[in-house]
């Protein structure tokens, strides 16, 4: 990979450039090691907002930063574009698709993937919505429905491009449902004169009994009656069985005619090849309470991708999102920093996730925010979530670009970039 | 195309949502007229800054606009995403990928494709700047190769993707050959500290004597001298034989190593299949003075595929750039619009092109504007280019937008978006 190693300084690989392994990359001191960052992709994405690419109301340059712009202490830091493919932890190599390199420490950092169950038709046939390209193809799929839409003069073929099933009520399903409600509403009626926009339903499927499961059940409710009242047709224990790219199955006998079945419905840890079946489970790698991994003690794992099931609040592991995987990415790189760590862990103290609390917008002035003492919904919920997600952008110009945006749409009730710029080829319906 | 026809409106298809399409499209009397506007695409380019886009200044969002979203008067009016295939004269039909309709007017304004002059290598291996998709794999493409550059060993194979080399010396040619200059000067060095970025060479190849033809003398001496400042290295008299994809050969034998070829060289017309011989000439539809063509009274062609040949001032025809496409788009619909001019054409007088003079950026500060009375270059020059180009952006969103970039860019001295968000493939070399 043409680095070459120096002989005073431990060489850290880190593998993702999400929110906990940038945190790393950033802060991680260029006197004691030599840093290395691995991301497939050359930017950061702020994943909360990518259901806003998806639905035309911002572009993906508002919610990505170039990692190399980001990491600007350059000393001893070394970026590389690349796929990991394994690791050799006896070796203490991985391996890529640009070479091997081998690590003194390996901070495992590479988040979450989409998660089907294990079901390929549903894998095959649905869209996800975890990357900037997948939030692009879904925003053509959409808009080109419409097109098509114009030409079918089979009612029902109509009706099944004009029909949108989400999958999945957590925050992502349900920002995504009430942008595409308020798309219905605000948008469509003026693009497509000649349609009728009404035909156009939206289903938000839940398995569970509520929605926003990670939140407070009053939140839930609330979502629920604003989801409500901008049409999404909601249908709660609601487990989908298949889905063929014509119509989706639920557990209980329920058919939708769709061509459009958006996949929020769960992530699993993005794993790498090379860990023992006991280092692993419910597909995340297990760590100590130092994040550290069971069984390598130069080996690290933060983010989405760590499970840490010893915190009693906690037994499943914490949230696969971003709060714990930023604290975690801080909390390591402090250890790291403090090269007594790896000789005594007495001084150190383990890591302790602070729930901050949590929050999901739905749409214009509607929003619920979860804190430890209180709780907001409305337009004061709104405008908190806004700024929470403003000044997470990572650059000021992101900052800049997004909050144009949002003031431009608010006033003009207009999602403005429904440009169809890569038209998504639909997998063949066998 | 499931558009009913209105027996007391005769129906208008605009083939192409160009400059000169959008006018008709947007000024037609829907009380005298059924209007059916055609594009590939569903929204408008602003093509003079697609070179922003390819260096990372600009996202598409700022330069496009949904087309759906510009054609607000939606009375009688209808919009088709189709690529249209052929016209049938005599049964006055068109044909699309998306069915056939007839028409009582057509007006073709397809503009123009970029023009290899016949070679199928340049084709194959050089990469064209005319369309967002092409800027955006243009852009990747520059992104990918420092990323690749930094793990190559062989130093011929690095330099390879580090040579850059533009055919055509017009303002495309000149604005991008500037704009990679000043990523080389103010982006590259931070965003690539271990790799030696004075190795980029940027070299601008013209056919004739001397840079943009179309402009005054003095300004492109001016032009020349900035690019030569900024490191550019500028071929005269230099004619492009032939590109296998990782060497470019001259007329004169000159052989530049690269794998980046930038074709600016030309434009023909946008043609579709339906025309005699007769109604051709030099790649684009002949046309009378008032923008109809030689042989059917029904049909009109305006912008870069029509070719008017009877202004002596022009005996080659109207440049294919935007201002003769706005005007004799606005010179058409007015003579649609009072529909007199079927009947006679003594009332009409013939079209006129008003010069209102030209202008190319290099870079920071530094633009040439010629104007009837009085050229201009430098600082005030380059506000007034960014100015003139700023508003003939669509829609405030896009202008605000675009301006926020401009702005953050000139005081950060940076590319914000240089992300690579579709891969670009480049095709196998044989």
């Amino acid at each position: 990979m043409n680095i070459p190693k120096r002989k005073n300084l431990k060489r850290v690989i880190i593998i993702g450039a999400g929110f906990s392994g940038l945190q790393i990359a950033k802060k991680l001191r260029r006197d004691k090691y030599q840093v290395i960052l691995i991301d497939k992709n050359n930017y950061h994405t702020f994943q909360p907002l990518l259901y806003q690419v998806a639905t035309a109301g911002l572009e993906p340059d508002s919610i990505a930063h170039s990692i190399r712009n980001i990491v600007k202490n350059t000393k001893n830091f070394f970026f590389r574009l690349a796929n990991v493919y394994s690791i050799n932890t006896c070796k203490r190599m991985i391996y890529t698709n640009i070479g091997e390199l081998d690590y003194d420490y390996l901070v495992i950092a590479t988040g979450s993937i989409t998660n089907y169950f294990g079901n390929k038709n549903i894998e095959f046939y649905s869209f996800p919505m975890k990357s900037i390209p997948e939030a692009l193809n879904l925003r053509s799929l959409i808009l080109q429905n419409f097109e098509s839409a114009l030409l079918k003069k089979d009612i029902k073929e109509r009706q099944r491009l004009m029909n949108f099933v989400i999958v999945g009520g957590g925050p992502t399903g349900v920002e995504l449902a009430g942008a595409l409600a308020e798309m219905k509403r605000y948008v469509l009626p003026n693009d497509y004169p000649d349609l009728d926009v009404q035909h156009m339903n939206i289903h938000l499927l839940q398995a569970s009994k509520r929605l926003l499961d990670g939140m407070s059940e009053e939140s839930a409710k609330q979502a629920y009656k604003n989801l409500k009242e901008l049409g999404v047709t909601i249908w709660l224990n609601c487990l989908v069985k298949d889905y063929n790219g014509k119509e989706v199955f639920t557990e209980k006998n329920k058919k939708i005619d769709t061509v459009n079945v958006i996949w929020a419905a769960g992530v699993k840890g993005a794993l790498i090849q090379g860990f023992l079946k006991d280092d692993i489970k419910k597909n995340r790698i297990l760590v100590n309470h130092y994040m550290q991994t069971i069984r390598y003690k130069n080996i690290f794992a933060i983010g989405d991708v760590a499970l840490m099931n010893m915190n009693p609040s906690y037994p499943n592991g914490y949230p696969m999102t971003a709060p714990p995987a930023i604290q975690q990415g801080n909390y390591l790189v402090n250890n790291f920093n403090n090269m007594n760590f790896f000789l005594d862990k007495k001084n150190i103290s383990p890591f302790l996730f602070k729930n901050l609390g949590s929050m999901a917008t739905i749409g214009r002035n509607k929003a619920v925010c979860d804190f430890s003492c209180f709780k907001l919904k409305g337009f004061l919920a709104w405008i908190i979530w806004m700024f929470v997600h403003l000044v997470s952008l990572v650059g000021f110009r992101n900052r800049a670009i997004a909050l144009t945006n949002w003031i431009i749409q608010y006033f003009h009730y207009n999602k403005s970039v429904r440009l169809i710029i890569r038209p998504f080829h639909r997998k063949k319906i066998i």
